[in-house]
């Protein structure tokens, strides 16, 4: 990752004490970066909490201050919006692990050397222990909901269950209560693909930055974290949505080269996601967070049971699928909501048809936006 | 790839032209090793012509010269089985562009220096040229049936459609006409992961030998290749067998770690699937054979008709597709099944059903015998 200078346009929390986490071990010190929309009441109860997902940040609804687009969830967050900041203090955090301000493995240890890979292994509810120290700090004792698709909708889940009291609507799109065999097996690919790079130098590359022929500077094992990427696009996109966008057509010309260039459009597709994302994304922070999501598994970590885990809830759910993410399909939600029913909790949950993939979350879904801002009265 | 030696076990046919290729080139010198069971009869009509899949190879039913493993289909191909060898001479070739003896990037061009990338891109149809030019040599006019899996299918369709006359039974298993973007889609991600590997370099890695830790030879972009065979592997398998296999066990240990070790068993299986995958296989072989794979269509090829694929065929045709095989599903079988049936080609198409995704069709799923034996009285 070329490193970004600064989060000029987040703000920044650095915590007075370490954090603990699940692993025993504790992260320090700790910085959590978050972006705010909309104005907390004087009750201080009309905040929402967004958590983003794997390669997300806490740029929601304003440009990405590196990439220069529009925040990744601009079309449901703003004033009039699905989650409508005329109304809702919205509030998004930069998950620890990550790379867009919260404390990761670029940043500097008590030492002055990037933690690299003596940076901790975390968890889901690490990230989530983090939000909470944020909450803390804002005063804000009770949310009056946390949303969020695939990692960000796992975080949700990891709060109602942690935290019971913290939140009084959970909404969780395109997500899991636990890693399958094969996403795990997906995210290892990814991160052998990262660790295979002569350039991750077992995770020590900050130093040795390089200037790349458009005079950025680049450094680390771009070659493997673009595989990497490749490989995770595959995932969030249907066979449907592929076959629909690119099809067997060709980039550019009119018949195949019999070579090895790009001759198909989702080749070139691919290899464009694979590089742009080494602009913007850090290899290591990549192996951490996809560590934490293989981990996360809820139903362990309260005695097996999903049950237990959201026994006397005081909160109410909704639950969206989309019926062509393979990723994490409709009977992973479709289990934590029978847990929930199991438990009394009011709980809506459906299933949408979108023709993206797991990728519908952020895409255009009219029925999404109407289910989120329904949901949210 | 550690080079193989020779290929004691294997039969060469060295053709005596070059061989015309899709492309428009031509491959010289051509080599073709193949291998045989059971006997081929006075009329020359009882063989039956097996084509592997894309990391297969010619041994069939019997040991692996490398690895010692029994033959990929040594529960299909022998005396009694659903291939019976007794009855059928069954003849196993090769693909050009592989590295277990027939003609590939790995072996030496005119200027005895290895082809590598300057072997020409090959087509399905291309390799299916070479098995013909097998065929006239051993003076066999018409096959009593052709049969592949996966890649195998491919070259099965394609040899019914362009050489209509050479075979007279045709069993398609777990394969497609054409290969989507989803599919091209995943082998452009390993091909970039090989690529990637510095250890490619520009595919002429042959020279550069060097010795591993086992005092085997080592040479190549082993960590790319690796990769690649990963993410194929993950194809290959089921959510569902995945799950049934490994769900979310442990490797060895009663903890997850919190480290980047191969906590859960997946893990701990791709990483084997990928390193032993390098011991075995060429990675241009790789690039060249995904190549060939990804542009196959079989329609294209005719017109943009699958039906003109097809048209007037003598043959009699049998297609086998398995419900958890989300590389090539059923639909895709089904697409070839009605291109039949317009042209009133004679075609039994069944999915069976079996946990093991697209390799069902290399697995113990007695259904598949049983179609197999029947198919081929």
């Amino acid at each position: 990752m070329a490193r970004v200078p600064q989060h000029s346009s987040s703000e920044v929390l650095d915590l007075d004490q370490p954090l603990p986490l699940d692993s025993g071990r504790v992260l320090w010190p700790v910085r959590i970066a978050y972006q705010s929309y909309g104005t907390l009441n004087a009750a201080r109860n009309n905040a929402i909490l967004v958590c983003h997902a794997l390669t997300g940040d806490q740029h929601v609804a304003s440009p990405h201050p590196r990439t220069g687009k529009p925040g990744w969830w601009d079309r449901m967050v703003g004033p009039g919006k699905p989650i409508d900041t005329s109304r809702f203090f919205v509030l998004c955090a930069n998950v620890i692990g990550s790379c867009m301000g919260s404390s990761g493995p670029a940043d500097l240890a008590e030492d002055g050397q990037p933690f690299a890979m003596r940076f901790p292994v975390i968890t889901i509810r690490d990230m989530v222990r983090a939000q909470i120290a944020l909450l803390d700090a804002l005063g804000i004792e009770r949310l009056h909901g946390v949303i969020g698709g695939s990692m960000g909708g796992m975080q949700a889940l990891s709060l109602a269950a942690n935290y019971k009291n913290r939140a009084g609507a959970v909404l969780v799109i395109a997500s899991t209560s636990r890693h399958s065999a094969q996403n795990i097996a997906f995210h290892e690919l990814g991160r052998q693909a990262i660790m295979a790079d002569p350039g991750w130098q077992a995770g020590d590359y900050y130093s040795s930055a390089v200037t790349s022929e458009n005079g950025g500077t680049r450094k680390g094992p771009d070659a493997g974290l673009a595989v990497a990427r490749m490989a995770a696009h595959i995932t969030y996109l249907s066979e449907q949505g592929l076959t629909e966008k690119f099809g067997r057509r060709l980039q550019d010309r009119d018949a195949k080269t019999f070579g090895f260039d790009a001759d198909f459009q989702v080749e070139s597709y691919l290899r464009y996601q694979g590089l742009a994302f080494t602009d913007r994304f850090d290899a290591n922070s990549y192996l951490y967070i996809t560590r934490a999501m293989d981990y996360f598994d809820l139903a362990e970590e309260h005695g097996g049971s999903l049950t237990h885990a959201f026994a006397s809830t005081p909160a109410r759910f909704c639950l969206v699928s989309f019926d062509t993410d393979w990723l994490y399909p409709t009977s992973e939600s479709r289990r934590i909501a029978h847990a929930l029913n199991a438990v009394g909790a009011p709980v809506s949950f459906v299933e949408l048809s979108a023709p993206f993939g797991h990728d519908s979350f952020l895409l255009d879904v009219p029925a999404l936006d109407r289910m989120v801002r329904g949901f949210l009265q």
